[in-house]
């Protein structure tokens, strides 16, 4: 299977469009884990017990990892070892450099780490994202418009009439041959995530911004699925991950992800009629 | 001091605008090195003795370090240690995310390893960079024009009359309140360079592409520089570095710095009156 394939097929198995975000802080986990040898870990662990057959994808944002220092390499690894087979995994790094160092880059994230998919950033081009994208199996999702308030100052920059975003969709999907081309929509915008379905109605979407950062769930599904209601990964993070901060947050973790899932399949219904 | 003015005064002690890139692969250092106890480390720790009164920077491909998985922090950690305080070191590490998260590579990068400076992709606009410039006395070079191949993909695109490069150039003077903003611009670019400088006349310029890249060593110099010849900080990696595979690599890695620095000297005697 293509990496497109997968996702279709763990959104289908799991009835789920839910990815949910591992952004782990030592500082916000509950208090009686941090006694623990590994307290991310077993955090991660925990949540992922409690989700794993509710999810369609779990997404590490890198830059909580690397926070670790000495103890980044083996978190990551040992996460990664706790998640399903058949779910997507999604190493949030949004790297990208010139062709021998994002080979390096790849190599860390796709070969070592055994990453399904990592998350890239289009600025260097072509030869910056080509790395993540040499196998079929695993994808690229390549940062479109984001939920930030920045991605204003230039992605939206007017480029022979059309909005600098809208040409990082057209070379994603030139750069789509292994069905392995994803892209990054922000759920803060969903006129935008309507213009890159449109533009791309064959391309995974990862669309961050749901819970913390507000965005709307009900457009993010409406416009970010494809025609039959699949391929929008939907993450969530804070808002599942530390919806308690005493020992049931595990259950609490379970509960948000259920109740989320729930609401997207019920918006599903209702936009999608040929929905299995 | 703030950044810029920590540039100009190490430029001027060691009279050098080398930077040495420190992209050290397991795969082509000295056979001989290998059996030591942390190979990589003792790799740069020779190179960095050989050279450190030649140059203003050495610059890390953090690319070069995650692939060292469980020993990447170690490393790096010892490799800063070896460099005199006063030479600027550059995490070429290119991240940007929402907020919150590029608070957390900033900390990881400034904080807990002490690199003078960071690079930093802007596609996520002012609040993926402003983490990396919070500290006037540390910097962050924002991607302007890259040296690969890629760099066309995007980075020309016209907005308003304009490249997309000269829109990012214009952010980043606006961003630069601390004194700590720079930019990067390849060495394969020189028309580029001589516009980026014109338009930014007071920002640190990274420029790499010299060497095993085939950049324009004089026109870097020329048009790299501020008006009085400095403020260009000219990165070679593999041609220095790898200068011999014995056991004389560091002093050929010194030889290597020495011609490089003094040619850019030459340069900078022939376009810079006032130089010292």
């Amino acid at each position: 299977m293509n990496f497109c394939q997968r996702v279709r097929s763990v959104q289908r198995k799991n009835r789920s469009l839910v990815c949910v975000g591992l952004d782990t802080d030592l500082n916000r986990i509950p208090p009686f884990l941090r006694t623990h040898e590994n307290p991310i870990f077993e955090f991660n662990r925990r949540i992922i017990e409690a989700t794993k057959d509710l999810v369609c994808a779990y997404k590490l944002n890198l830059a909580f990892y690397e926070a670790l220092a000495e103890n980044a390499w083996y978190t990551v690894h040992q996460t990664l070892a706790a998640i399903p087979e058949e779910i997507i995994t999604i190493g949030d790094a949004k790297r990208g450099d010139i062709g021998n160092s994002s080979e390096m880059y790849a190599k860390h994230l796709i070969d070592d780490y055994e990453f399904t998919s990592t998350t890239v950033n289009p600025y260097m081009g072509f030869d910056s994202v080509a790395p993540f994208l040499k196998n079929p199996r695993q994808g690229a999702f390549i940062l479109a418009v984001t939920s930030n308030p920045g991605a204003k100052d230039f992605q939206y920059l007017p480029v022979r009439g059309r909005p600098l975003y809208e040409h990082v969709v057209r070379k994603a999907r030139k750069w789509n041959t292994g069905k392995n081309c994803g892209l990054v929509v922000g759920a803060t915008r969903p006129a935008e995530i309507q213009r890159v379905r449109k533009l791309a109605p064959e391309l995974p979407l990862l669309i961050p911004g749901v819970g913390a950062q507000g965005g709307d769930l009900k457009a993010a599904v409406r416009y970010g699925c494809d025609d039959k209601g699949y391929l929008a990964i939907i993450n969530v993070s804070r808002s599942v991950i530390y919806a308690s901060q005493r020992e049931d947050f595990a259950d609490a973790a379970r509960s948000a992800t259920l109740a989320l899932r729930n609401e997207i399949n019920t918006y599903r219904g209702e936009f999608f009629a040929t929905r299995r």
